[in-house]
């Protein structure tokens, strides 16, 4: 794996975790000041971290460094909370000599207990000291992603470069986040780095266009946290400044490519996940119809549980898009599981056969399409499963 | 139990339901044509007897015949479903000596499967033959209230005798309905059956006012079926014509008290449910915004999950509230669980302890309150926790 010029990476255990060998706090560090851009949650309770960093992006602030640390969200903690987050940021600023406004907080973890502010100052001591000493940049990139995991199985990261006209850049990515995923970003953190220039306002709607169609596609719980950020890096470091059409585009595909990759992760590893579904809706009369049926399917409970039993229950389906609250024309729907037309007209097909659609759903992945004929307005999903682990890691999680 | 004047029962196994011994088809018959009220799905995709069922009230029938199948909904069938409902009818009305629209006909079961129209034909034989032989009206009505039942883990009935100004009139309920129970009202049947008499208009008013505070109260999974309906009947036997506002008020009270009982018992039998929680939200800036929170506060599978985990894990709570879409001052919000106080001016009250909060959790049922203080507007739904259960009973239903 290529990693970024100019970024060094740390991951340690402070103590936020109660294994002994937890990773919990990790630490980007920009050489130069990143030209920062970022999306944040739409929980009306915002965790402190996401009220301060709103404030940082609003500001127009150059980022030098992100600490992240996990096993507690920092979230419902009033003002107390954004305190912690200033007097965390002020020690790292110090003992990096960068300023305060220059560095980057987030929480992922429970809600509603302090944060252990302490640990997490003794923390920042050793992680300086790491990142001071040098070493392999794959090692401290992978350690800085496994500290950022909660309930994830596996770490998710991606990693690209590419030629433009102004020569190569590299690109990295990395995300955690599995339960509680929704698709307006939810327990969900995602970090984008690259060593290209690119100005500000377009690095901004760059990063806004990639996750309106990668992050903000998915659904595990149907749950929206109140700590989910994505923030994008750009610090240069490779010379590389990119301006013209074409290096830009090349650009937001290949984020476009990355954060869908580490979205599909993010499904996939969804909390006791043994399917990723693609649900798509097609031929609606609005966008707005598409994505309220899409989301009725993709969050409901009983559909859900049928794809974990590997149960081709279409009514179930059907349920869902009647409730979604579209007016639509049941005599028109279709539906197919991947290449099996099962609804034609709003009953069953007359040549589909149980077995055809308990073929598709025996499958790790899938795609349920419905279209309802009725416009060309689409939306996609990706899904996942509701199982027994989904209900013992949910159950348990704080215990 | 006391039954209502005029009317006879039977249950009894057509066939439909594979265990040799379960009812699966169930009537009703009133000696006199009833005055009927009833409130059905908003689904889009409605099932074929609920289409038939609508023409019939807009028409304004009377009804002398009921007949429930469970095992099969009836529903995206499509014209050959509206068709066997029209056979199914005659062919009760035939054999009753009624006309065909005097038949309300409901239907429970799996979604999109032809109706087994033959072995209805046949059940109806039998059940006609059974209503003939003079029974105990209280095992013939329990036996029709076993035979709509799919999922439920018990049988739903209530009965209720009043003194009116006319005289005594008895009021019978009952009931099926436990997973995909969402508040506008999903796969529940429920009959509401009175010997007094009441004008129509009146008697339809008051069951819309008595559902909306009962059956629209609930919530197991968020999933809303195509078949849910709710009829009323009055059939006038007792001889007591309610008319006035004293005799009408006594009678809406006892309605509302029975279906919120009912209510109460498919949350109670919500498919897997260890708990039955009252989500209420108070102080809110407008109706609208007290049900959206409280909604999405009662179906977050997070939520529910912590409920059957016994954890108070009330962050979680804050977070459903936060992204339900509505405006609010999070330094406002407090959170009650019974009468533990846990959150205040929306962060943990400083006297809240864990034990507190976990010791209301082990409770069978509790309530938790949230209030904006925002305003004077409420809402209130019965929930109950997402469990290993519900996983087994969904992912295996149709096998």
């Amino acid at each position: 794996m290529q990693i970024c010029l100019g970024f060094k990476f740390a991951g340690i255990h402070c103590g936020l975790k109660k294994a002994e060998d937890a990773l919990d706090l990790a630490l980007i560090l920009s050489q130069t000041p990143a030209t920062a851009a970022a999306t944040f949650t739409t929980n009306r309770f915002p965790a402190a971290p996401v009220i301060y960093g709103r404030r940082q992006l609003a500001a127009g602030e150059s980022l030098r460094a992100v600490l992240i640390n996990s096993g507690n969200a920092n979230a419902c903690t009033g003002s107390q909370g954004e305190i912690d987050v200033l007097s965390v940021a002020e020690f790292l600023g110090a003992a990096l000599n960068i300023k305060a406004a220059e560095v980057f907080i987030s929480s992922t973890g429970v809600i509603g207990e302090p944060l252990p502010v302490t640990k997490i100052l003794k923390g920042i001591e050793k992680l300086v000291d790491g990142v001071k000493i040098p070493g392999d940049p794959v090692i401290t990139f992978e350690r800085a992603v496994r500290a950022i995991m909660t309930t994830d199985r596996f770490p998710k990261m991606v990693a690209c470069q590419l030629e433009t006209s102004q020569g190569r850049v590299t690109i990295n990515g990395f995300a955690k986040g599995a339960g509680m995923i929704h698709p307006n970003m939810a327990t969900m953190l995602a970090y984008l780095l690259t060593d290209a220039k690119i100005e500000k306002n377009t690095w901004q709607a760059l990063l806004s266009r990639v996750v309106e169609h990668s992050f903000n596609r998915i659904s595990v719980d149907g749950d929206m946290s109140t700590n989910d950020t994505v923030l994008a890096l750009a610090n240069g470091a490779s010379g590389s400044f990119l301006t013209t059409a074409a290096d830009l585009e090349l650009l937001e595909n290949a984020l476009l490519q990355m954060t869908q990759e580490l979205a599909y992760m993010m499904v996939k590893d969804g909390e006791g996940a043994t399917k990723v579904v693609k649900v798509m809706v097609t031929g609606a009369p609005s966008p707005t119809a598409a994505e309220k049926i899409c989301r009725a399917v993709a969050n409901s409970s009983l559909v859900k549980t049928a794809f974990f039993g590997q149960d081709a229950n279409w009514g179930r389906i059907i349920a869902a898009v009647g409730y979604a609250g579209v007016d639509l024309r049941p005599e028109l729907v279709n539906i197919d599981f991947d290449q099996v037309r099962v609804v034609s007209g709003g009953v069953r097909d007359r040549d589909y056969r149980e077995e055809m659609g308990a073929a598709v759903l025996r499958l790790p992945e899938f795609s349920v399409k419905i279209d309802l004929q009725s416009g060309e307005d689409e939306f996609l999903l990706l899904t996942s499963d509701l199982t027994h682990d989904y209900i013992s890691i949910n159950a348990d999680y704080r215990s």
